[in-house]
């Protein structure tokens, strides 16, 4: 239980409105800045404005998932007021004070190097990618399945990388029925592959590869579906590139030669939105339970 | 091989663009009527007028998968021009001439009860019904993400029926992650369910089971999801309804209730069509070609 902790939540989107619901249950005191046009009753959260003295008493703050942009401003789907997160706020919190955010950028880091609080980056931390790569693929499955006029059952799947997120992506294919193919750099993913009963080969092999794929799904962040690559591709194949931006597909290339490709990375927000809230707010609780413990024992 | 053989095609939609390609690769002579908006150079195809004498000349004729409307109207996407199916056109065509219909309705059954000319309903067949269920299944896990804010993943998913497209659901959501409950009325159903590892529940007990569902699938063509079952369901299930027209349930009360119900058969045209005509064209040429055989041994 989180009781007598209290929670800053700084604007977001549709994903915290389930972590509200989670921190809730666990009891946390929860506290909302930018969330003035949600019309929703949460009892027992309380709504503050980030210049009241509140946020001496916060204990953990969670941001939204794409923390803040590069001059330290706060976004929310629910709120049209300005927010920013700055130097000075973020040394008025108590020492032990733990911020959430879900990816990092320049200026939070320079930011948090300057004042001695922790920030937790949540995305890149395997649990998180892990359980983040469920909604990932159900979002996959959807964009495949929109972007087709042929069948994900008996088509011949290419999927980069056997990563956290390849691997979720290669077996929810072959359990549609798909023919999967993995491309991999290591021997020991390549015997994973074998073992789940899919097909692998070296990406240094790609180039050949290609020219039997009816449906490239790429998890490696870096340019690895080149132009000479796509050259080689049946003209009616589709790809998609999962990968964080800017993704590892030539774009320009693919749609000079006029194969569809689209870069779509954030799908958990998008399809699952409750979901991606809830496996957020567990793992927030989780490293609070755990912060706590260790203060404790201190 | 359908070397000779002349196939006529009338209307239709995207499922046909497949067939006349695969048609064309069997080597059948094809006729066209109502796709003359199409553009679309088919090497080997014929489009012809419905009042032309070259009906005579037909081994067999394609109808759209609705089959007519009940004036034997014949829909075509690619044409504005009224075309019109009736008893003298009909009884035009050589004695031997085969019809082929996706569905079929009282207008053509009673006039091929008056013609003598054989009518092959498609999807009453066991094999087209059990192909066609890989693009519902497809259809289906798309529409179910598009509708719902959680994942598959971990959701409680009851699909009503065991039949050719009740059991291919069940296995798709299963490995997905879902936790699948089947509702079945015969013991052979419950047994396969169970051996399947999902977990089987008779449809006697639909009322009590629908406390604990998050996505229901009915696929059974009769009036089973009632209010009264609604009633029980949490605030957020999904109800999705692939039984055909008018669907399994009450969908006037889904939407008092405020739960989300839609009734989506035909999801195989609407998300592959190019699969769904392979599938029609591949069982209509097995048939022309056995035909061919039965006709040539007597």
């Amino acid at each position: 239980m989180l009781t007598g902790l209290n929670v800053a939540i700084l604007g977001g989107d549709a994903r915290q409105i389930e972590m509200v619901r989670k921190l809730n249950e666990w009891d946390a005191t929860l506290h909302l800045a930018g969330f003035d046009q949600l019309d929703y009753g949460f009892t027992g959260a309380n709504h503050f404005d980030m210049d009241e003295d509140l946020v001496e008493k916060f204990d953990a703050v969670i941001l939204p998932v794409p923390g803040t942009d590069e001059s330290g401003k706060i976004d929310s789907i629910f709120s049209n007021q300005q927010m920013i997160l700055d130097e000075d706020w973020v040394a008025r919190t108590p020492e032990g004070c733990v911020f959430f955010t879900g990816i990092t950028n320049d200026y939070l880091n320079s930011l948090f190097q300057k004042v001695n609080r922790t920030l937790i980056p949540l995305f890149s931390r395997d649990d998180v990618a892990i359980y983040n790569s469920v909604p990932t693929v159900e979002g996959t499955i959807m964009m495949v399945i929109q972007n087709t006029d042929f069948t994900i059952h008996s088509a011949r799947v290419h999927v980069l990388g056997l990563g956290r997120v390849g691997m979720s992506v290669a077996r929810a294919f072959h359990g549609l029925g798909a023919k999967v193919h993995v491309g991999v750099r290591k021997s020991s993913h390549f015997a994973r592959a074998l073992e789940m009963g899919l097909s692998p080969f070296y990406l240094k092999d790609l180039k050949e590869a290609a020219g039997e794929c009816d449906i490239l799904i790429n998890t490696i962040p870096v340019p690895i579906v080149t132009a000479s690559i796509i050259q080689k591709m049946p003209g009616h194949t589709f790809i998609l590139d999962l990968a964080s931006k800017p993704g590892g597909t030539d774009f320009r290339y693919a749609e000079k030669r006029g194969i569809k490709a689209i870069l779509a990375p954030g799908l958990p927000g998008i399809v699952a939105p409750k979901s991606a809230g809830k496996i957020l707010a567990n793992v927030i609780s989780q490293i609070l339970m755990e912060h706590r413990k260790g203060e404790q024992q201190t």
